[in-house]
C-alpha cells in the first residue's frame, strides 16, 4: 500500500507543513509546482529529500492561484488548463532531474482535483497535458473520477486513493465537508480505517454500510497540528498489520 | 550566421511582437518562459511555430518580474536564482517537447542579461542552473561577459552575439542607452552593419574605430514599429552578401 | 446619457486599448485597479487624463487574475471577495486623489460582472465592500442584476447600462456570445441602436420585439480594431439626435 | 516612547507572526500592504485588531515581490516606485477605513527601507508618493536616512526609530548582519538597551562607545521563536523604568 501526502507547500518566506518529518512516513510526495504553492527552492528541497529517502515524487498540479492556495474553483479554457498543467509538469521535472529525482506520477491539487471529478472538459485538458508530457505517466486520483476514467482511456496507469480521515457515504463518495461526519478526528479510528482500507480494501460508511473502495494509495495530511504524529501512527498501524508501505510507481 | 530575436513575449490577453512574421526571418527564437513575459499558451504557440519553421528554441530566462518585464535589476541569492532559472528551463522544455521541439540553447533576458555581464555571483547561479539542467546546453550571450566565461569553463558550448542596431564603443562594449549613438536608426546602416558583422566579424565603433567582435549570432528586434520590415531587410542583405542564415545550435 | 468604456487596461510593458482617444468620447471611464489589468502607473495616467478631460472615474474591480484578464469565473469566499474589492477601491482612490480625481462610481469587470448578475453570495460581498468603502458610491451594472438590486437595497444610487453592440433577447437579457446575433457588427446599426436606447430607452431584440431597457449609460468598447472610430460615430450620432452626453455621477 | 512591530505579514493560506499577541504589546503596527506580504483579508484583520486595541496603523510599503518578501533590492523608475507606493497607501487606507481605523504613518519595508537610507532617487519617489497621498502623513524611519531627510524637507512629521536587538557602530549606524555583534541575542541585554534608548536616548556601540540616537520609536520583532516573549519583556522593562508606551502619531 502506498501512503501519499502533499508536500513542498511553502512559498518564499512562508513555510507550511513539515516535509522533513512526513518524508520519513510516506512513500509518495505530492510536490506543489509553483502555481498554488511551492517555489523553485522549495521544490528543489522537496525533490532532494524525496530522492534521499526513496520517496516517489508526484506533480501536484493546481490552479494558478497562490492567493487562494489553489482551493478556489476556476473556469479555464482547454488551452489555458492544458498549458498550465504542462508547464507545471515540465518545471517540476527540470527541478527534480537536477537532484537525481524525476516526476513519477501526477495528482491534481485542491479545487482542480475536486472539479475534475465531474468536469469532463477540465479533466480532458488535464489528461491531454499529462499525455503530451509523458504518455506513460501514472495518475493518482479519486476512484470514479472523470480524471481517472479519461487517463485510463488514454493508456495511463491509474491509481486510486482513499482518505484515512474522511467520512464516506454508502455510494463510496466522501461526506461533504459541510456535513457531520466529514472528518474523522479520533486517531485510533483513523488508524483502524487505514488498516481496513489496506487489508480489506473497504471502509465503513457513515451509515454503517461497508463500502468496497480498493485503494492503491492512502492520502494522509501533514499540515495540521498533530498531523505528523497521526501520520506516523497510521504507518505504524499498517506495518503492525503486516501491510508493506511502498509506492505504486 | 545565426539570427536571433526575442519571442513569446505576450502574456494572457496582452500581445507583444509579431512572432508569426519574425519566425520566417530568424534562425533562433529566444522564447520567454513565464517569469518576465510569456505564459504556457504563448510558449506552446511559439514552440509550435518554431518547430514548423525550423527555428531553434532558446530559453529566454529572466527575473520573476512580470510588472517590470524583467528589465529591473534585482538582488537574488544563489539558491533563488539557481532555482528560478532551472524552473524556467524545465517549464519551457516540457512545453517544447509537447509540440516536438526542444530547448536548444539559453539566452538570459533583460536586466538579468545585463547584470551577469559583470555580476559573477548571479552569473554563477545562472550557469549552475543551466549546467544542472543539461551540461551540454549551448549558451548565447555577450562576448566578454561573466556568463559566457563561466559557461565555457563549465564545458558548455558558448556563442557570442552582436547587435545590429546598437552603437559600439572602441572597446567592443555597447554605447549606453543614455548616450548619443546608442541606437542606429537608419535601416540601410543597420543592414550594412549586419553584413559587416557576418562577413568580416567587425563593426565600426562610434569613433570610427574598427572593432573585431566575431559574433556567432546577430540579435534583431521584433517588437517595435517597423521592426519586422527591418529584420527582413537584414536577412535579405545578408543573403545577398552570400551569408547563409543558420542556427549555431 | 452617459457613455462608459473600459480603460487603464495596460499592464507594465503591455499596452491595451487607446485611452487617449476614448477619453475624448466617453463621459465615464471604468479604470482597471490592478487585479485583472492595470498597474499604478497606468492608473495614474488614466486618472490624470480623466481629470483633465472631465471624464468620471469608475472603479473597474475584478477578480485577482492577471493571466486570465479577470474573464474566468472564480469561487471566492465572502471575506476574500469583500477584501479584494475593498482593496481595489482604496488603491484606485489613492491614485485618483493624487491627480485631483476621485472614484466616482463602481462597475465590476468581466467574469465578476457576469457572475454577480445571478450569484447572490458574491454580489453581497461586492456590495458590502462598496458599502464599507463609501455608502453613497454609485454603482453601474446590468439592469435586473443581483448587483444592482442589492446595491439599491443598501442605499446606493444605481445606474443601468446597455450595450450598443450586443444583441438582446425579448426578455431584455443579452444574446449569449455562443449564439448568432450576439454581436452587432454593422457600424450604422450600432449607432442607430445607441440613439434608440438614448431617445426611447428601448432596443430591438433579435426576434424583432421592442424591449424597454431605460439605460442610464451606454457601454462602448475601445480595445478592438476600429473600436475608437465606432465609439466616435456613436457619440456623433447621439449628439446629432440631440442627446447630451454627460455622466450620471 | 513608541513601540513598533511589523504585522499583517500572512498571505492567503500562509501565516506569519502572531499579531494577536503583538498588538497587546506595541503602540504602532507596520501593516504589510499586499506587495511584499499581506492580503486584503489579513489587512482587514490587522486593522480591526489595531483599532480595537488602540494601536496606530502604519503603511508598511514594500517592493512588489511576494516571492522574496520584499527583501531583495530592485531597480525601479521614479514613476514605478511612486505609483507602487501610492497604490499601497490607498489600498491600506481603504481597508483601514472600513473598520474604523486609518493610515496613521508610513514605514517602508525590507529592501526598500534599506535602499532609501542612501538611494536618493528611490527615496524621492517614495516621499513624493507619500506627499501626493497626504502631505501631513508622519514618516517613520532610520535616523540619518535619505528618506527622513527628504520627508522632513517636504514638510512631513518624521520619527526616528532604533532597534532594540541590533548592534550599533560608533557612528550610529547598524552593524551589518554579516558581522559579529549584528544581533543582540540576550534577552536581558535587549531589555536594558530598550530602557537606555528610552530613558537616555542612547545606545552602547559594539566598541563600548556611547552613541546618542534619540529615537522616537523602538522597533521590535514578532515573527521569530520567542519574539513575543522578548517583546513583552521589553514593554515590561520600559514600564518598570517609568517609560510610557504611546504612539508618536
Amino acid at each position: 500500500m502506498d501512503l501519499n501526502a502533499d508536500s513542498g507547500e511553502s512559498f518564499g518566506s512562508w513555510t507550511m507543513g513539515n516535509d522533513a518529518a512526513m518524508f520519513r512516513i510516506v512513500s509518495s510526495a505530492n510536490v506543489a509546482c509553483g502555481f498554488h504553492a511551492g517555489d523553485p527552492v522549495t521544490m528543489l528541497d522537496s525533490c532532494r529529500a524525496a530522492f534521499e529517502l526513496d520517496v516517489r515524487v508526484g506533480a501536484h498540479v493546481g490552479y494558478r492561484d497562490l492567493h487562494g492556495f489553489g482551493r478556489r474553483s476556476m473556469d479555464m479554457s482547454f488551452d489555458e488548463l492544458f498549458g498550465d498543467v504542462l508547464y507545471q509538469l515540465g518545471a517540476l521535472d527540470g527541478v527534480a532531474h537536477a537532484v537525481g529525482a524525476s516526476v513519477d506520477y501526477v495528482k491534481p491539487h485542491g479545487a482542480l482535483y475536486n472539479r475534475i471529478v465531474h468536469d469532463v472538459d477540465q479533466a480532458e485538458a488535464v489528461v491531454a497535458a499529462i499525455h503530451a508530457y509523458d504518455p506513460g505517466l501514472p495518475v493518482l486520483g479519486l476512484p470514479g473520477s472523470a480524471l481517472l476514467r479519461l487517463a485510463e482511456e488514454s493508456g495511463h496507469p491509474v491509481f486510486r486513493e482513499a482518505f484515512v480521515d474522511r467520512g464516506y457515504l454508502p455510494d463510496g463518495t466522501l461526506v461533504p465537508r459541510s456535513q457531520e461526519g466529514a472528518v474523522v478526528h479520533d486517531a485510533a479510528a483513523v488508524v483502524e480505517r487505514a488498516v481496513r482500507f489496506a487489508v480489506r480494501g473497504e471502509v465503513l460508511a457513515v451509515d454503517g454500510t461497508v463500502v468496497q473502495v480498493n485503494p492503491d494509495s492512502l492520502c494522509i495530511h501533514g499540515d495540521t497540528p498533530g498531523a505528523v504524529e497521526l501520520a506516523a501512527a497510521v504507518r505504524a498501524g499498517l506495518e503492525e498489520a503486516g501491510v508493506e508501505i511502498a509506492s505504486f510507481a
